[in-house]
């Protein structure tokens, strides 16, 4: 067997992880920019609003003139227009009058505060009485309020979400640079794989993981792409390899169940030139034997053979590293909601192993109960009964029926 | 002004958008399906695995011929083949007999367990010692153990996720049916607004609404449309309205915050022949104005005028009602992952209104403090600085500071 690196904690390899470089940035418009992040600092070229506004529906005032208003002793003002909505107002208002505006118009000149429709009362078409006092500047939304021009919009790693696009917008910015979406490469490799098109022969099986990897990497918002099957065959191991390293960011191997396939595999890996092992064996349950290299900057991970275990270092490592390299930090997998719940039975746990146990919930009146999927290992099935992973410490040496535990919903 | 329907709490309005069907199905490749949602039960048609197969390294074996082996008495076996991955095994386990056999490999005739490597001893190439013995089935994957040939494999209804793909794979379905995206037209109206791209004149804003209510559609999973703004005039509303409703499955209304304007949308479109109004006023703040319809089962959503308004109430009911279309559940909004945080101030609450408070959330050593965001609710950065919605049940009058809430992060 090739040479096994030490195996390390989950923690240390996240802080591994965190040793790769972002994606460059590129420029796209902010209708594509949901869920990207910010690769620089945006400053405001604008005022927002670019005079002030009134927020309301009612009449700019000075607000002098109401001072003192109430029910029983209005304020009488002279109505000497109206703002329109989408023009520049044309009037001015003097020391006793009112001009009618709806809310977003633009304050005319003179007036000091907005008071509400709700407070006034038309007497005639020349005429309001005001009810209630407004201080200055009172319902208005003053230039540069809300953003002034040249102040930092937003900051660089913040991700977009639709009111960052309706703030670029209001603004006049219509592209931004983000980090580009990072490229990945997926590779199934055994003699014993077949296209998911084809019936297997004799011995043979579907490419179930190379279907359920590039579905992951294409949800974390990178872009997959699934090369041909390799067989257990060195130099077409290393040709492909070499190869999706030059044209792709990320090279995501699985395959390669049993012993004597990994070895081939991580074999050829390690003898690439420029290859650096970050991790050969990983402290987790399942998914000890997973691989993570670095070669020129471009990440390799190669999976467990297992499909279930293939899919759980995914989920727990993949994911997280790949939202990482496109922006985000680099968080603790498995992502997802959080929910928290009573256990139904009580588990063993290995320490020294982080474990992800596949769990059910079932909501009742008493709330969240979490049950352990059954089923070997191996099955896939259990993956699809699964609502998400409960993780258990490395430290922790079992869990106790009707304990509170904390699930991430995959 | 317009007759101003009943106001509605916000549990009514979901049920009322409960009224609305599903997309129609369409058939799409499973490499496509992430995140959508099955329109019908899918069986399987394959047992999974079609053989019997390892599910670990190690020999092929009758579980009798290791009967009471220990270390200190191991049973000794012939070697008398091994297993190839990719290829039918050709051997028949006979009795007193073991055949190598990696991860994954076919059991070859005659066997019925297969011992780990871990608890062998390999003499010589003819000759290995087993030192524990096996029961019947023991590391065995059987013959439809993971998947049974028409046994549901995946109900109608289910979200699929990267291991719904895999299992897809796996029995080689390529193709799947799954509820449509909604098609959605995002229409901004008003005289004042003009598109991002131009510099506004006087009086003029530019459509920011347009471009984060498309953005939230987006990732939504629905297919957002910008319609051009149209301007405040009652036959190119009715005219826009019309075409829309004709083309698209979800027809949503930003623009018009003053009264007048809003007016004037709302008399256009409950004029619309086979409009059924749903809501016109949800007791909810922001977003008490919202009005909600149905028109020959496409949706109507005419956001509130307010920008923030406009967001707030796409995130709690279109966001919800978009994913529901599309197959999942009609959940309550906001959506997003909920953290449970301390309230950092004592805050006032309207009875009879439900409310959303945006907030930043700092993490300290005590965990995790809500802070309500500071400025003019109508200010479009107060949403850029909120990391998430705090929601105020239309029941409670206030929380005070040091209370637990709960908030769903945006």
């Amino acid at each position: 067997m090739t040479e096994f690196l030490e195996v390390i904690s989950s923690d240390e390899l996240r802080r591994r992880l965190e040793g790769f470089c972002r994606m460059s940035p590129e420029s796209i418009s902010i209708d594509d920019a949901i869920g990207r992040y910010l690769a620089e600092d945006v400053v405001s070229p604008e005022d927002l609003p670019e005079q002030p506004r009134s927020t309301v529906d009612g009449y700019a005032v000075k607000a002098n003139d109401t001072f003192g208003a109430s029910e029983s002793l209005p304020a009488l003002l002279r109505l000497t227009g109206s703002v329109e909505m989408g023009k520049q107002p044309d009037t001015t208002v003097q020391t006793g009058a009112a001009v009618q505006i709806p809310t977003g118009g633009f304050l005319p000149a003179g007036a000091d505060a907005v008071v509400m429709v709700e407070y006034t009362d038309r007497l005639d078409s020349t005429q309001i009485e005001v009810s209630k006092p407004v201080t200055l500047r009172a319902n208005v939304l003053d230039q540069g309020e809300d953003i002034r021009k040249g102040a930092p919009l937003l900051p660089s790693g913040r991700r977009i979400r639709p009111q960052e696009v309706g703030l670029l917008a209001a603004v006049g910015i219509t592209k931004v640079r983000v980090f580009r979406r990072p490229r990945v490469a997926v590779i199934s490799t055994g003699d014993e794989i077949v296209e998911v098109e084809r019936k297997p022969g004799p011995g043979q099986i579907r490419d179930a993981n190379g279907h359920s990897v590039a579905a992951l990497v294409r949800a974390c918002g990178a872009e997959p792409t699934c090369l041909p099957i390799v067989p257990d065959d060195e130099s077409a191991l290393r040709h492909t390899f070499e190869n999706a390293l030059e044209h792709y960011d990320v090279v995501v191997l699985s395959g390669g169940s049993s012993v004597g396939m990994r070895d081939l595999v991580v074999d050829v890996l390690t003898r690439l030139t420029n290859i650096e092992i970050l991790a050969h064996g990983v402290a987790i349950r399942p998914g000890k034997p997973a691989l993570f290299g670095r070669s020129n900057g471009k990440a390799i991970v190669d999976l467990p053979g297992h499909p279930v275990s293939a899919l759980i270092v995914a989920q727990v490592f993949l994911a997280p590293l790949l939202h990482f390299l496109h922006g985000a930090a680099l968080e603790r997998g498995p992502l997802g909601q959080r929910v928290a719940g009573r256990l139904s039975t009580s588990m063993h746990s290995t320490i020294g192993l982080e474990e992800y146990v596949r769990v059910r919930l079932e909501r009742n009146a008493a709330g969240v109960e979490v049950h352990p999927v059954f089923g070997k290992s191996s099955m896939l099935s259990t993956m699809a009964r699964a609502d998400g992973l409960l993780v258990v410490p490395a430290e922790t040496e079992g869990l106790s029926a009707g304990q509170t535990v904390e699930v991430v919903l995959l």
